[in-house]
């Protein structure tokens, strides 16, 4: 097994904030960082800033013309040895001189992982892979979800009551959760590519559905599944100039055998659009669909500090007969959001 | 108002301390804390230890043979004014010299608040009193409830899932937390004097009902709502010799309008048995009562991490038709129990 220094460990976790920077703009590609270090000392720094435009190792180089005269490059994710929207990596970094290359992950695209490793090490260059390799992978879970299952990476958002409620049998659901948790759905969804609901919830809430949060340019698609092609009145908030919007109707979408939409089928067309994340808001009936397909990655649960009753509906229509057949999740993180506690949860 | 220095904050902060070292002896008496000092130096330490015996203000005065030679006494609760089944604390704190008695709260005993601070001052004796006054009440607030109201601390104990579920639509429901919670609700049972649930509960599961904690010597009521007068088989589990059991039925009990075991009654038959705090342990229909007849003062959530589905029993039985008549709660406390999370929160 590689082994690596408490400086490797250092510089990559650098590399991991510097990827982050990208959240916004990167859009379908994956978050990048780079820092390169000479003698203990960082040469340059680097990200993937925005879809299309230079890679993270391209931007540090960039900042030192190319010229490192034998020193470590840390990059969170392998170097791409392919020519697309920019030329490729790998045979850059050789020419900069690159002594000694770090890597957090390889390529989770099965068509070019290890390509990239293999160009530098072939080239001489000395190559370790693996330094941090959970994190980077948390970082582009969406990203590497596709690519090696053509399916986008699934949350979903429930603001329920304590008892686990979403609304009152009357259909009243409206302000559950505070001001607070409120806001942090609007990050929530600036960090996704797309935000799913259902028609129902359409036609009953007229939802704008956008990222409405200051200094954040996020446009995340807005998509909603229309199995009875219910979604006619152009007039509806969701067809605003805001945002593009994609209506998924019998028209367009193939059914499953019990005539509904098959809602794979769905996210495999969003993940042919480059889509890596699905922020789904919807209510008990397309959120139990989703979860009954093994389509949901990740929960937040926003819970107010209310009880609802008996009488009111619950958050996932899914019928489950015996307790060995229940859902069980792993709790990730519990915090108050204002008043309200937010549960982040991975389906196990 | 009265004003408090440093030292004094930090005196009473060590009574509050040493008084909750009796929690598990003083049954029906508050936890009280006492604290000698002299020129900044502690001269005794003293809490009420086991019910019926010593106050807190005595046991500290014996460590000194009653000399305070004008000491400052601090005490989270008003010296007594009367003979019980221990003589007046005030008169003893006056024959021992003490110079200035700072005191948390007052007595909540509405015949008797105050007096201990009179004879006190009458005697000339600088009394203060307030200091940390709200967590000297959270202390004993099964205390002060019955004594204000003839009514003990009512808290409800639910283990369910994170979608507010606790037994499956076959009555299914054991082991939905995990056996660190389980431990927890141990604990909670030693805190309080009774445990009150329905004869469903005793008929489906016959449970012991007891406190099985190393080294806690706790011995709650086991109480029993049985308003059909179900339970006769004197050979249940709850009936064993390791505690006192008392079932309510309409034998000994009023109903109420709806011909219903008067639930209100209840409580006020235990507080007459000095019965500060109850610990309610019960199915979703007696659980929805109490809390429909605001008998509920705090509820302990063990939410586990799975998923039981919408055709799972909710937590509570309770009809609430409109947003605005939910519940509101106040989240006192979150935090991982195990895989559990334990949500501590009272009724607004």
């Amino acid at each position: 097994m590689t082994t690596f220094s408490k400086n490797d460990t250092h510089f990559m976790s650098l590399a991991l904030q510097l990827a982050r920077k990208g959240r916004y703009g990167v859009a379908s590609n994956p978050m990048v960082g780079c820092v390169i270090v000479k003698d203990n000392k960082i040469l340059a720094e680097g990200y993937h800033q925005t879809f299309g435009k230079e890679h993270a190792e391209i931007n540090a180089l960039t900042q030192i013309n190319h010229q490192t005269d034998g020193a470590t490059l840390y990059v969170t994710l392998e170097p791409c040895a392919h020519q697309g929207k920019t030329p490729p990596c790998a045979q850059t970094i050789i020419d900069a001189s690159v002594k000694e290359v770090v890597i957090a992950t390889l390529d989770p695209n099965p068509l070019v992982s290890g390509k990239g490793v293999a160009i530098l090490a072939d080239a001489g260059i000395v190559v370790k892979t693996g330094l941090l390799e959970n994190e980077s992978k948390e970082l582009n879970r969406g990203f590497i979800k596709r690519m090696e299952t053509g399916l986008p990476f699934v949350t979903c958002k429930i603001a329920m009551s304590i008892d686990g409620k979403t609304s009152m049998a009357s259909g009243q659901s409206k302000w559950i959760t505070g001001k607070e948790a409120r806001q942090d759905v609007q990050k929530l969804r600036a960090k996704n590519q797309a935000i799913l609901t259902g028609s129902s919830t359409i036609l009953a809430d007229n939802p704008l559905m956008t990222v409405r949060l200051d200094g954040v340019d996020s446009t995340p698609l807005r998509v909603v599944i229309d199995g009875k092609n219910q979604i006619t009145d152009t007039t509806l908030k969701i067809f605003s100039n805001d945002a593009n919007t994609k209506i998924f109707n019998s028209g367009n979408t193939q059914l499953n055998k019990a005539g509904k939409l098959d809602l794979h089928h769905v996210l495999v067309q969003l993940a042919q659009q480059n889509i890596n994340s699905v922020l789904l808001e919807a209510g008990p009936k397309l959120i139990g669909a989703m979860v009954e397909e093994g389509l949901v990655d990740e929960f937040i649960f926003y819970t107010a500090p209310i009880l609802m009753g008996s009488h009111a509906t619950s958050m996932m229509a899914l019928a489950i007969q015996q307790m060995d057949e229940c859902l069980a999740l792993n709790i990730r993180d519990i915090r108050m959001v204002g008043n309200d506690i937010k549960i982040t949860a991975i389906l196990k």
